[in-house]
């Protein structure tokens, strides 16, 4: 099978030990982690090829970022080595109703400083029949989003399907361009996206048709007129209970409504990376499965199951996906 | 008070950090556990004086097993130090809808190559007013199957209570024989079975009357006609909410049917150890308490509570236990 | 602005690991608390101005305890350094329905053989607004008594507030006189007390009025009709559901009755020093809201938001607080 | 084989993670030690029959105590659970030139309470050959001299051996007696001693006679004419070079004198109890091997073999400590 | 007694677990510390008032960051809250040959950004007798250079006395100016300072005068003839054995040459922080002892003893140093 | 480049905490480890493509084992996974005299009953330049034996260069047939050995001439006599002072005598894997310099570094072998 190519920063999360606030910390976990990592990690342990491209100072701690994913067999020959710095954040996980929180360290990072011209985008997608990437990506820096666009353009050219998760993050966007400005060629590019009603309104403008009857499929319509190339649009929608409880569905249009029942999480273990293990299911499924519903009904459980493990990569199996979507949600012991 | 002896493997079990999967895992916590030694050491802490009978390789890791039941009050001056190596398993504990998972590696262990021969049954069984096994012994090997049986002729003709976990694992039975040849020999020596619906239908072809009002009830009877000896039929019932949520109740036939209401459990800390230490429970009432109807209560709700409590036995006092069945449910602090 | 000061020992506490039981320890984590430094330590974190009151052996513990509270912020150059040990306690968290321990070991400590008259209480109170104690500390000895009864004298010559928490535990009173004796003149002195329907039948004699509506309005009543320099008594109420699951709301009397909403608490990580988050965020509300009511809403948030902290001190800022006042009670991530 | 009964107080010692101050410890590890049960733990895991007597709280701490020397096969069954806490120590492991530290925390101990007629001493040493005991017991109190000096007199009744390590330790004797008054009585009951220059002259007034050739031969002399029933004075010589290297040697006079070369420790990992285990070696030796001067050799030997483990308690066996002997000394792996 | 102020960078030091390589950490232990701030910690804990004045990001990390000296007793009511990072470093401890490592990450931080108008040095200075700098302040940015060169004007003018490591990092100056157009003018504010032959000669051209017997002297004197106000010029020497074990000697140089004999250390627990503890230990000399000879003797033994402690602060009190003073250097155990 | 293929089982092993024996253990640390993936392991880190071939069962443990070396860098596409379990030993570091202990449980592991016709030698070849082998894979089993029999034959017929460390286990020969038997012509294909003066005499019953000047050269003689494709014997030669200290030299034999210098290690950290290092430093030395005696020199400096390193594997770069090489054996800072 060709790869997914996934494309991202990949930062050093540090994070106090369990329920221990930042101030009490005399030790920090470490884990590496990206939005678009994670996928391609997804991807890997659920059996199909991937490789992701980044950039990483030519340091120990590069090093160490490097090897966290090759270890999960993600294919980081294309890394580049350059800039000062890896990008960092803290986290301190929360407990019922105190909220989890993330203390950023990223700015001038190694990613932040890449050189487009560092990435031979014909090169990297020769083996590949996917690229996925994110909002974040753009949001980092000017060359971070010409390294992408360029990256879309060679997909494009090659055949390969592009996936995005639009994932606007105000905070992130402050090199002088705007989101607004950005975004819209880039997601042009793309045949699936994953887009909140939030994301699609801040980014786009577009807003739920007045008197719509679902609100996911009347901004997905408006998404596929305004872009074309989109096909699918997806998403996972939550019903937070607290910090230690959650609940999540999928949705999914691709010119029909389709949705999964509801999955409950309590405890939650980690929820970071959640929504980048429903869309390294999504890939999978769509690759894997007959129809798009199955795809979706793969992505939220494998999103499920991540919020339950430790650290932002979902480490699971098609076996255990597939356990849990014929129903054995009561996670009774395996001899 | 006379002892209660018990006969079985002992196993090293090796667990991930608190909900980290295996191939996370950079240390595994060490605990020494087995489905009947669990029940000795449940019952020592009870103040019932108990032995184990096992077999350990003469190695550091058979003297750390032994050492650490010796602890807990149980006597383990009967145990031979034969074979080669200590059984051990890997256990992964899940959160939520992710289930628990073992990884057994106990083929080939001291236990599974016992000389039935080294067991003089007739010393270990001299202070003893009570045997209590389990089908996994059986189901080791010939020899601990040989083992056993001679434990239990011994027992019989010196007039002790004999109980067994019948517990069928099919992926067990690798040795020749199979259950169904080997256990109603054993079973027919007992006076106390815990016996649930699919052990009797695999492993004797019992399965509830048509139109039984009680399934329990009717194998029950079944059980009884088929093995006169048997006095007592007990079990747990579990309502599996999640793999961090559980709710158990106990149910008994001894001629007439009880049962006891369910109890709640969230968090599970631990589930392994569960159904030993109901038994251990149910041994002791037995041994204390007026009615077998109390000493159930009593074995629920000790159960309930080795679901709060780290590694395979049951670490609790008659005193905790009370203080439950009194209804102090809640958990409020005891200064 | 000025201090708020708070009388009372600091003890060393040592648990066991998460979920182990004293006999499975193999290490204790060690916290420095004490029902009323809590208190100071809470407003610290909130802003106010605090110093903390008490007496440690000079040497290698005491100063550890003393430098887990200044870190905090909380001015300990009052600390008097006498006697020959740091009182302790053991404490292990229960889960579900097993229940939390505590094995105190607090007898002969420096803070029961303090000395009162090293406690200069016009120069301790010289830059203070407001004074805060329990009924813990003249329960522990004589001489423990006299301080705090001189320092309440200090305070109302001085004009201060004096707030207690009345926290009768009978256990605690070995020294020769009784609470019902000693307590009465404390409270007189008080502007604020937090005291249970339990506490004031045992201190005080004092119960709801037969057909009182509203029991815990008729013991104020009754409270301000005996004392009657109290203007308000507040306290918490609690749903506890079990060892892990808890639910509280905040009342008020102060000629009115209040009350806020219950809030619900799932995992508690600790519940220790949840009384004195309540009390923390009471002293902080009155000195900075407008009305009782909203002082003793933020209060009972502040308590909700102790019980997901690890150790005895409640460290949250005001505007974590005011983030669940406003109803963000999902934890949802903050970045 | 007969036991050798030990007497003392059993302490939870209390450390900071490995290189850490007291001040900057977030846990303290724990272990349970005493310099009389520490003999008796390394005779048992010597293979000789060992009990222990002594007196803990009746709650988990005393619980724990006694399981800890239980696990390792020492005979707890004549512990008196009596008084109200259990003793404890702070230990903080130098490093180089930096001292190691102890807080001690013991007063008012069950121990030191205990009540001399609740021991048995014709029931708990009639399967004995030897008692052992130190000078720090008849330090703790009066009721623990009045204890041990039963003790003695029911083993010379009895006809066993009786050893002392006299030890003294001036901090200790506060009750009222000094230990000049106390020491010689109990003495005067021993067959073998453990006696340094220092404690014949603090306790007895023994020193060195003007000219004496060796110091050691002299006060041994002096010992045993004054205390005609001593047949044997042994002691360990230190060259400390700093806390990370010992070096030691052992002293015997019988009539004649012994010594052994010095060991070279270096990295000491743990010095607590390297004296203990030099007396449980020398008991070992005694009963097992034709001369003392091989007794005294196993004994030095198997003290350095504990300055390299963790904890109170020399965890090795005879095998280890005869490898040593026969010139293995560079520590090569052993398959 | 008035304070000894110091101002400087403080950082996150991050650190894989003992021996373990960056690559291989799953987790970092969290310190804070600073060249600096050091000096202050290590004069608090020595008895003697301490305040450092820095510049924190007004996050979680700068709050734990100013806690963290706090606890220690150090005044840190003068730090200025802006920009938008806290600099760390990650440090990985070498063994035998292998060297230890670090990483810095400090670039763009709060300090590095700092605004020198936000400190008014009057009345930072008004309660103080001494100001202490490093060269490394100026080296990280023009405006923490002109804020220091501020300090000791306003240090001058005040009458305080000022000392400064010169401590030239090649690395450091990034931000356009040189160290050597830099340090002449804020080394003429000092009365002492510590400086290598290699920083002499790099910042100020200074060598050894040709065929000097002395060359710290040589050194020395010409600097006090550069910088009149010079009256102390001291300095370590290592004969560096190996990671693990370092040997040092303090020098000085104040028209007299002094210096005092070598001091051991094995192993070496940390030695970062070791010339900071130097310093500490002679301004705690200087302000307490006749001779400067005597302030040199503590400073160095003050500077072996850090070597054996955890972090980078010197956590030892004036008895422990005098103890090794007074040549208790083989670490025996205080009980 | 091409890569180097290493063949040969790995192991899990698992240790107690640092200084930890065996009874005490509560975790033990796990690390994936074999003599031949070490070396493959260290050669990646130095930038040389090598590959591991070995067999795994297909559980999770065999998932943990691959991803710990393809985190490293290891090419391990050519793993077989068949049998049912992953071989295991348990380690127990020692300290100063206390001996290092190792307890095998690798009986029946998926290696030891590989299928040698699962291996496509050509294919697993046909990028490689050179080929490793121990002693310890034809000790395991027939089939094993048999697997890397037919490897080197391919090897042979392919020009690669064939290397082997000859690691005469006698405890490892229990499948029938001997080490005498089946060695020599293995060793037969080789170009370069490891072999010791023991191994030479139990292997090939070579023993150093009668007068030989330098036994190494006699035996070394013999070998290539016997084995005419041996173009160079090279070994390790220990001065083991203790378990913490070590001191080593390399050795080789090319028809001249080469030595290098003693190189001092203390504290050991980790001695496991310090041959294998060894190897993979002589393998990379011999790839890349000039001269057999740099490549040596370079083979004794990455072993003596592998000592202060955790674990099994040699993480160090060609720069830090390079740095001690140039003379940088004191271990200071790099920063």
């Amino acid at each position: 099978m060709k790869q997914v190519v996934t494309f991202g920063e990949i930062m050093l999360r540090l994070s106090p030990p369990p329920h221990y606030r930042f101030t009490q910390a005399a030790s920090f976990e470490a884990n590496y982690g990206g939005g678009e990592a994670n996928v391609g990690a997804a991807l890997a342990g659920l059996g199909v090829p991937a490789a992701h491209v980044t950039c990483f100072p030519a340091n120990e701690l590069g090093q160490a970022a490097a090897q966290s994913f090759q270890r999960l067999g993600v294919d980081m020959r294309h890394t580049v080595y350059s800039g000062k710095r890896l990008g960092l954040y803290f986290l301190e996980v929360g407990a019922s109703m105190r909220a989890s929180k993330v203390v950023y360290d990223r700015a001038d990072s190694s990613f932040a400083n890449l050189d487009p011209a560092a990435f031979d985008w014909d090169e990297i997608l020769k083996n590949a029949q996917w690229l996925h990437w994110t909002g974040i990506t753009p949001a980092i820096s000017a060359t971070a989003a010409q390294a992408i666009h360029e990256g879309i353009q060679a997909a494009r050219r090659l055949g390969l399907t592009v996936s995005a998760d639009v994932n606007y993050r105000r905070n992130l966007w402050q090199y002088g361009q705007t989101a607004q400005d950005v975004m819209p060629d880039l997601v042009a590019g793309c045949d699936v996206v994953v887009c909140s009603e939030n994301d699609a309104d801040d980014l786009f403008g577009i807003r739920p048709a007045a008197g719509a009857e679902n609100n996911f499929v009347s901004i997905s319509e408006q998404l596929m007129t305004r872009f074309p190339q989109i096909k699918q649009v997806i998403s996972t929608r939550r019903k937070t209970q607290s910090a230690s409880h959650e609940r999540i569905k999928g949705q999914l249009f691709d010119g029909t409504y389709s949705e999964t029942p509801y999955y409950d999480i309590t405890p939650v273990v980690d929820r970071i990376g959640g929504g980048d293990a429903f869309l390294g299911g999504f890939i999978y499924g769509t690759l894997t499965y007959a129809t798009p519903q199955e795809a979706l009904h793969f992505a939220v459980v494998a999103s499920a199951l991540k919020h339950t493990i430790h650290g932002d990569v979902n480490l699971v199996t098609v076996a255990e996906v597939e356990h849990v979507l014929q129903g054995n949600t009561t996670g009774r012991l395996v001899r």
